[in-house]
């Protein structure tokens, strides 16, 4: 498996995208884009858990069960959420529009969209900028901009297998209201793989377990959450990938490090995040005890702080640890911030405390809590919680 | 029931405190005291449901089960947590120069602690203070001064029956790692009732459903969380107080009052707070959701900084009403801030948004959502999220 350089949604093989400035958003970037396929994809998607859904996360449910559709168009600046039944009928225009563009059925666009909640979507600005929308192969650059809201940066990656026999490619937004399950985002993936609908459903979910789900940001999960993904089998490989096989095995691989790297970048630009905390939990006696210990450390609000401010205060990775709801044993809890050992046994460990400041003061944090229970590991990716996180929150418009 | 002017936890008859400077905090601030009955009290207690426990917390756990006690002694600036045996230890020997100091038995004396965790008690200290403190009817002033970690004001109440048949006093101290079950917090109760044991110990974890467990400050519960309630039967009126009596709904009511004051304080002082947040939602199916529902809502940290900055971005409060796990249906929901509609059947509602941008400006801010659904209601009590709370997390010494 390799990286390709500059990858993006576009890279797979038959994907076009591009993007506009429709007006949605105040400091006028992009704000509107379309990822388009040239032939029919089969199709797979994960939503939020939030019982509160936005319109498009509703039209892509209906839709995309079907397991075949051909586009995405989303937009930021608007979230399209709790306006009742007016947010239902301007995602369908939304999905429509995009399709007259296209040439093709609605029920085969998918939409998303970003941004504030309980406001009305412009669908007249929509309208006008669907139609201004040029789509290219080098479009996914475009698209990963138009889909950002307060992050920082874009979140864009390709990998391709060793044989070139596939592609995938991957932009996400993330920034606010990142938490499990979704790591609150709008994520597109595309493929240029030809795959079987029912793996291609069972692979998402098990790649975006390992990242999005083990994501956390500030702990609220937003109505608007989205992956998707497109897989349109121009490779040029005959016949489609299915469970069990060894190319199977491959695709899994690929998939599920194109969505940790897309989680990791996520974490990092979280809002007001100056590093990236990495914490992975190992020695758990279950795979959720791991995973939710992880997640709850990598979201405690005091962790968050005492690394935003360098200070190795290990007693609040152990409380939390503690409140997390995973099996423990106090007196068997080891715990390493950058290898470096602060707590042996549940009791402390001598170290070196400028020695573990110094390594707090990177980009990125890893800490490590063995629970020497049992044989399960996983790994939670948060930030750093600042005063610019407040100001963002405070500031931004409803 | 009447609130009594400057009342304290020495309030109720019989019972003594005093506090002392032992050298714990590093602001040479009052950090260790102790409240003393005359005579051996029923007691009852709650603490916290971390699965790292304090080692104070086992120790009062283990001698607050046979029903009685007769002192508190207690200490800010080191929480005595994550230490192993040697805090087990230590607790114990705090414990043992209490009872000295007071011509008790050591098992009759319950320990609390709060502060830095993974550090060990500085015992020496802690006896040249015991033997310092000296006892008074006024010493709940200065008990209440000497748990304060963060906190900037104490928080203290009495309350008396109207025939004066008995009084129930309180002191806590809250701020930070707070957030149910328990609202993370010491919290020391007298009562000059007598009181049937059973009784006692079912009073208080109703009086802390509806308070404690109700306020949220950063969703991090500490290992230390205690609630302790000691009864003398010193109020001159024979006979104990037992369920089902009329008396029984009087101290209940009292007992509530005094949890719910000390509640409301805790949550406008939390770290970094400039405002109070007061979530009500009703209507809901069961007591359980409408309960997670009002908890969830005051704890999102984007509903926080929402009203930190005045902000009336009512989709954050849907978002965490839509997360929260309570039974809703989206079409239905009413909203309101300080009585004004925002929401009406899940649908934006006109409103005058300076009008509502001036109601969050005030000291308490009251969020109410009306679920539609049922006949439950619950309150909970949150505060704003400041940037203040960032440099106070950052910077609290390890």
């Amino acid at each position: 498996m390799k990286t390709l350089p500059g990858g993006t949604v576009t890279s797979p093989r038959g994907f076009l995208a591009g993007a506009t400035r429709a007006g949605l958003k105040t400091k006028g970037d992009l704000d509107l884009g379309i990822l388009y396929s040239e032939v029919s994809c089969v199709a797979a998607g994960l939503f939020t858990t939030n019982r509160i859904k936005a319109a498009p996360v509703i039209w892509c449910q209906r839709h995309i069960a079907a397991g075949k559709s051909q586009a995405i168009v989303a937009n930021a600046g608007c979230a399209n959420a709790c306006i009742g039944e007016q947010g239902l009928e301007d995602a369908a225009e939304m999905a429509r529009l995009a399709a007259r563009r296209l040439g093709i059925e609605p029920q085969d666009v998918l939409v998303a969209s970003t941004g504030v909640i309980g406001e009305r979507l412009p669908i007249d600005l929509i309208g006008i900028g669907i139609e201004r929308v040029a789509l290219s192969q080098e479009g996914g650059h475009e698209l990963a901009r138009a889909i950002l809201t307060t992050d920082t940066c874009t979140k864009e990656v390709a990998v391709a297998a060793d044989d070139d026999e596939f592609t995938i490619g991957g932009i996400a937004k993330g920034s606010g209201m990142i938490h499990p399950n979704l790591g609150t985002l709008l994520c597109f993936l595309a493929t240029d793989a030809a795959i079987d609908a029912h793996f291609l459903e069972k692979a998402l979910g098990e790649a975006v377990d390992t990242s999005f789900n083990m994501v956390t940001v500030d702990g609220d999960t937003s109505p608007n959450d989205t992956v998707l993904i497109l897989a349109n089998g121009t490779s040029g490989v005959v016949g489609s990938i299915g469970e069990g096989t060894k190319q199977a095995e491959e695709f899994q691989a690929a998939l599920t490090e194109v969505c940790n790297y897309l989680a990791r970048r996520i974490a990092r630009d979280g809002e007001g995040a100056t590093r990236l905390i990495e914490v992975t939990v190992d020695g758990a006696l279950t795979l959720d005890d791991a995973r939710v210990a992880a997640r709850t450390i990598a979201g405690s609000p005091l962790v968050k702080a005492a690394v935003h401010g360098c200070d190795p205060n290990w007693g609040r990775i152990v409380a939390a640890l503690g409140r997390s709801g995973a099996e423990i044993d106090g007196a068997r809890i080891d715990l390493f911030l950058n290898d470096i050992r602060l707590v042996a046994g549940g009791s402390p460990h001598t170290f070196d405390e400028e020695k573990v400041r110094a390594a707090m003061r990177g980009a990125e944090v890893p800490i490590r809590v063995c629970l020497n229970l049992g044989d399960f590991a996983a790994t939670a990716w948060g930030c750093d919680l600042s005063a610019e996180y407040v100001t963002i929150n405070s500031e931004y418009t409803t």
